[in-house]
């Protein structure tokens, strides 16, 4: 019953979920995808060495302790993380970064408090505009450049959480621990582990992970004249079969997932002629806010051959699942609809 | 982030969770409750060395291994899962058997097949009633008993699951590796592990495990004419701030969780005042079927003293969580109020 990773990077510590482990609403703690930019602590930090500080623009700074923070009113949200790379290794054109396939995303159950409730109490002055997150894991390369990032004070007040809790364990050291920001519907890299600090902002931080990454731009364009990358798109993807399997003819269970950031995903249809015809799939298990869904298709085949299925997700404003997303420097963002190739023998 | 459960005895393993962990929606695998009547397998059977049997009255006996199981049509459900026994220790006089207090109880989302699926595969005959699960445990005691239990045709064909998978990991040996039966809404009791063999019965299984035990009855009376425990009760339980806590006064927050079995709680309030007046709770995270609402209160608290919390459930139907449950030799189904004494200091 081991659970094994597909480990890109071992310093930084970048891996991702095998399919099989995306089959599921809950995608397992310690399968679930890791995606840094600096090195994780060592070892949890003790509780009484650490409290979150909150400063800036706002009208009364606050330091919390771990137990105060737990002994706020709770919040518990259903959450799909995306990396902001994932699926970058399948755009057609080579784009820079780990080759991340479709396993750099999963759902959790987390809890914590709403960022909204902190940021009320330290009172945020009228020309806060962005939340800036600072956390405590070590700068790698010659150029130290700690992993800070912000977001818009809207996002901060609306849908924020900050968690300490992950599937109903404390949150591992992997994802953070002791306690790490989750924007809602967002990609990972909006969403700081092993937070120590919020430095409300007049204006969006800066630094090298918000202006020179995480920004989708193309060849001799300066990069922070790009699009930050924000919320996840709305895609779909297939967990099983396993891309190449061979399969014997008559009833195949597909199974797969659908999610689309702040939206939420309204259907998901699958093809087995190459697109021509379109054939809907079936929710099956939860339906939260923010947490995808899982989906299955009873494909009925008869004929051996080599087939290519592709699933296509349209969410509730009616917008649907590009058939091939727009490529970028970076590799952000790829939601285009895969071609998902099996082969089908007669049993 | 080591997380230990409360240890009843090691054979058979029987241990609760702790309230800490009774806080999140998700009640995470490594401290899930555990009740057994055997001893658990020793080691992961291995899959090449397992079947399932489907036997008895139906027109078609079927031996599947594990690998078709995994290719039929998937099902993914939450489902808060309760000891028969669970809170036993809190009934005023005392019953016969393991000292639950609240922490036979947890929720997960499982992976699996729907029993409906490979019963109407085997096609149940006209007869057919009962249908009996019996698990690979090792029965212990003298008498060597093999635990086996039967739920009516009706529930194994409307709202049964056989899980191979709890919270996005492989079920784990301890919870029943590779597959258990899940009665959805029922008590753990009906929910074989270590599944292995279902038989198709024209009436109830007569056994030890059903006719001795898992009824209620009073003293004096057969226990076969006592009542099987089947369904969830409705009820709610705190679980933070923890039994005799000595708090300081301002605002607390007090958590808790709701469930109803089959049905679904509609209301949660919370007493301060020994029953006297009822305040809402605010129901928070996920809602779904089969599964508890965590909730939460937030208590407004000025003078210091001794209180005690009550908190009452109401389901859709408009049943309300009794005071006191109705006692029973064995201590079954206890979902009375519990009385939450604190005390809160001036800070």
């Amino acid at each position: 019953m081991k659970m094994k990773m597909r480990v890109m990077n071992q310093e930084p510590f970048n891996a991702e979920t095998p399919n099989q482990y995306l089959r599921s609403w809950i995608t397992a703690n310690r399968v679930f995808f890791a995606r840094n930019q600096g090195q994780i602590p060592e070892k949890p930090i003790p509780l009484s060495d650490w409290s979150l500080t909150i400063e800036g623009e706002v009208n009364k700074p606050l330091v919390l302790d771990f137990d105060q923070i737990c002994r706020m009113p709770k919040a518990i949200v259903s959450n799909t993380l995306e990396c902001s790379g994932n699926s970058r290794s399948l755009f057609e054109k080579k784009a820079s970064g780990n080759p991340w396939t479709i396993g750099g995303v999963g759902n959790a159950v987390w809890g914590g408090v709403w960022l909204r409730e902190l940021l009320e109490s330290a009172g945020p002055k009228a020309n806060a505009h962005h939340v800036a997150f600072e956390g405590l894991d070590k700068p790698l390369g010659s150029a130290k450049i700690q992993f800070i990032r912000s977001i818009p004070i809207e996002k901060a007040m609306s849908s924020s959480l900050l968690a300490y809790e992950m599937n109903g364990e404390p949150l591992p050291l992997k994802h953070g621990y002791p306690l790490r920001a989750l924007a809602l519907g967002w990609t990972g890299a909006n969403c700081v582990k092993w937070l120590h600090k919020i430095i409300v902002l007049d204006r969006p931080f800066e630094g090298f992970y918000m202006d020179k990454v995480y920004r989708k731009f193309q060849q001799g364009q300066d990069p922070k004249t790009g699009e930050v990358v924000t919320g996840i798109n709305l895609k779909s993807i297939i967990t099983q079969p396993d891309k190449s399997e061979i399969l014997e003819a008559g009833r195949v269970t597909v199974l797969g997932a659908a999610y689309a950031g702040e939206s939420s995903v309204e259907r998901v249809e699958i093809s087995v002629d190459d697109g021509k015809a379109w054939n809907p799939a079936t929710f099956i298990g939860p339906n939260e806010p923010y947490a995808w869904r899982q989906w299955q298709f009873l494909w009925s085949v008869k004929e051996k051959g080599e087939y290519t299925l592709l699933s296509r997700a349209t969410d509730v404003e009616g917008n649907q699942q590009p058939i091939n997303a727009n490529w970028n420097v970076l590799g952000y963002g790829n939601n285009g609809i895969r071609e998902h190739a099996v082969t089908i023998q007669i049993s």
